[in-house]
């Protein structure tokens, strides 16, 4: 069933994993970038404003535009971390809204990590300003946390599917710690394929054209067994792939995300790639040229793992 | 112990639950206003500038900092929910800057309802964004969801602890929902008791003069077994209880959080107070008058079941 509905663009869209799916298939990569700037590890010439926020945000403004310039033709979609931003206040945000507008503007995709979320018309809240028609930030996709429960994530679902919008659930993290919460087990199951369970029947009521329905899921490249087994259990969920890089996650680690056609998965890569300057194989060259090579480093790298044709 | 830090303000400052503490006992209440804004719901002449983001922004400005011109004499604290601020966009997030800095221009303590979280550097990004010494928005204290793990929460008590902030980690929330993970049991235990120890033991490690440590619990009104249940269980521990008022919480049911003496936990009322100029009996006054009568009437109410001498 394709899904098609009035965008906030007033054009007719597909929904978010359809349009996901097929940028991913243009792209030839499930590779995404995490723009995640980090005022001290930007390259020195980005940080001659001076340190005070209004200062910072500029140089996370031209950094952030600078790299999504360089990666655009490559990956189809990148992941701003909100917390960076948000960590320099509203001028911070401001930032932020220009780069997702930039993003936009070269056709990518934006999945804003901020881990979100609240109850009722506080969650509505986010939902609308997140992924709304008329949203402040004009996210097409946004991560989610799901400890407060079933209902709290009614108010993404229904904004997400009436705005072509899609959402990543936190299922199983890819931090040690994650497994605190996630890893005990309730009954029969753990926490993790508890939560797992109700993404999937969320996926599976809204499944678009390329399968995959409006609730993706977060799975940490640093598990690859329950990655593997929540593919299985899981297979109208889309999965975002933290962990990969600098993280310690390889391409083997990840090859257990993709279904068959190598859709089913995007995996994230942040420092590895928008920090290359700083890495060694990369000394000499320009901060954007070190991105260019390391993105394409990533993209070959996910390819031996990953079975688009 | 009477723990004090060097503040972000370079005067000496007590830790942010002593100095909660003393709020409470100052202005002989536990009630939090919740400073909720949403544009349908302002008083008609604060809704005069258009529905653009930037009017809205500047209505929620006028609005809330209306509200705490009313409220500052009466509680000790506002509890500004970041929601519907950020529904915004980065106008309201500069809204929200504003209002954070008039409630302390007003001696109020600000804790910034977020329900944020990450890991490793990204969470170090929150809790230096929220409660940082040079933080953007000078929050007192921040709430943040524990679905990430244990290692997800350090960042946050470390940067609490330097800053004298506070924490209130979500434990057993008051939306029906909830229950879908908080109330799973794992072993001989459910699962927001496993939280409720983590951060008891968080609390117990930094126990300051009122013998309350960093982290608080949210826990809240609607299920009053478990709030006493958690009180007994949790005597470092301050929480921040939501759900009384118009969620459907009374007096009784809230009289559980507290100490002996009255203190050890704060109660939120949002749209009850904020929006009291929709209450019929409030009918004919002005917004704020409705404001101030609404405000005195759950100081009232509270005190039946709050037995601070």
């Amino acid at each position: 069933m394709l899904i098609i509905h009035a965008s906030r663009f007033d054009t007719i869209m597909p929904a978010f994993f359809d349009r996901l799916a097929a940028a991913v298939k243009q792209k030839r990569t499930p590779l995404v970038v995490g723009v995640d700037p980090r005022y001290k590890s930007l390259p020195a010439d980005l940080r001659q404003g001076g340190e005070d926020l209004e200062a910072q945000a500029q140089a996370f403004r031209d950094f952030s535009i600078g790299l999504l310039d360089v990666v655009a033709p490559l990956v189809p979609a990148v992941k701003p971390q909100v917390a960076f931003f948000e960590q320099l206040g509203w001028r911070g945000m401001q930032a932020l809204s220009e780069v997702v507008q930039h993003a936009h503007n070269l056709g990518l995709l934006v999945i804003a990590d901020a881990k979100r979320n609240d109850i009722g018309s506080t969650a509505e809240g986010y939902a609308d300003g997140w992924l709304g028609e008329q949203s402040a930030w004009q996210g097409d996709a946004l991560t989610i946390s799901p400890y407060l429960g079933d209902d709290s994530l009614e108010p993404f679902v229904r904004t997400a599917e009436q705005r072509d919008a899609g959402l990543f659930v936190l299922v199983k993290t890819s931090n040690p710690g994650g497994k605190f919460l996630q890893d005990l087990t309730a009954g029969d199951t753990t926490i993790y394929s508890k939560v797992g369970k109700l993404v999937e029947s969320l996926s599976n009521d809204t499944a678009g054209d390329c399968g995959y329905g409006v609730a993706g899921a977060v799975v940490g490249a640093t598990y690859p067994e329950q990655l593997t087994e929540l593919r299985t259990r899981m297979p109208h969920t889309w999965f975002l792939v933290p962990g990969y890089g600098s993280q310690g996650g390889t391409a083997a680690d990840v090859a257990g995300a993709f279904d068959s056609s190598g859709l089913g998965a995007v995996v994230n890569s942040s420092r590895a790639i928008i920090f290359a300057h700083a890495r060694d194989e990369f000394a000499g060259l320009d901060w954007q040229a070190a991105v260019e090579k390391a993105t394409q480093q990533a993209i070959a790298d996910l390819a031996t793992a990953c079975p688009l044709s």
